[in-house]
């Protein structure tokens, strides 16, 4: 933190992406981004020459950090892989604010722009592939592992949607404890429940 | 349709739905509603007064057209509960397009807005009953039936979101597969596997 540039970055960033979670990249104006940070306009302009730059370096910023962490606990193996599913499932979520980056798959200024989209495709393909590797440690062939990936990332985020649909994050909670229910008795056997 | 207003207000509506679904109800302006429709700017200040009158109509008339279709789908009881779970839970989506519905939990005029909220609630709410009434039919325990109703509606949402972050259809495809698999042998045996 020698850097005395770096705090003001830090805080540009940290108000760029709340706000982007709160109102969305869209309806986010450099100008908010200023008010809430704090910090001087000469500061914005020598760090994010435009609103693309400002963007892209928020939301990289997040799905990298939202991928490490929840790498860490995929693939932390001490513990057994059914459990790290499950835990993965289970973990506390802000469910009425909706997902920091699925959300962004509904946002016009992101979808339209490739490289907006690009750090927001990298963090799904990377969570499935590491949930995949996890469901083929519980013994699943790849291919039913494959399916059952994208099954337990996407009822999060459509759990997120309800969630947010019903103003009642238990919609959320219902969702997941439905799919974990339905996974337990394969997983808990290390069998395998093709269709 | 003796009604000669009726064909603008429909024109208007539909033009209205098209570019709620394409660029969310926040990022239209009722001057775009009127350039689509092909309709007078008399004939929407006369039919929907304000912006809000015409969100209200547009978000309404697409849930209820959409719940009617599922409803009709899932209550057909000629078919086996379990045979129209899986037909509601397969039933061809335009993937990439994402849900005409869900994605209005990502837009802000509609969240911030306790009337245009209410349709979407009400969807879904009737959405997650019907699914869980037939669970239910297959022979669930309303408890377990009430958890998986909400995962298989989570799990069509997440699947929107997926292949919209991934840009691939197969995505949503994928995670239906994932979950229908998991799904087969309890619907099929008629057995409860509750958790």
């Amino acid at each position: 933190m020698d850097d005395p540039d770096l705090p003001r970055r830090e805080r540009l960033l940290r108000a760029a992406r709340d706000l982007y979670w709160a109102q969305g990249v869209e309806g986010t104006s450099p100008r908010q981004v200023l008010e809430v940070s704090g910090v001087g306009q000469g500061s914005l302009y020598h760090h994010f020459p435009t609103k693309h730059d400002l963007s892209l370096a928020a939301i990289s910023a997040t799905t990298q950090e939202a991928l490490d962490s929840v790498s860490g606990e995929l693939t932390d193996t001490d513990r057994p892989p059914a459990e790290r599913l499950v835990a993965y499932l289970e973990r506390p979520r802000p469910a009425l604010a909706g997902c920091k980056i699925g959300r962004l798959t509904s946002d016009r200024s992101v979808m339209a722009d490739d490289e907006l989209r690009s750090p927001v495709h990298d963090y799904f393909a990377g969570l499935v592939a590491l949930v995949q590797e996890v469901f083929e440690e519980t013994g699943l062939p790849d291919v039913v592992a494959h399916d059952r990936a994208y099954a337990a990332v996407a009822i999060v985020q459509g759990g997120y949607v309800l969630a947010r649909a019903l103003d009642d994050p238990a919609a959320l909670r219902a969702a997941v404890d439905g799919f974990v229910s339905m996974l337990d008795p394969a997983l808990q056997a290390g069998t395998v429940v093709a269709r």
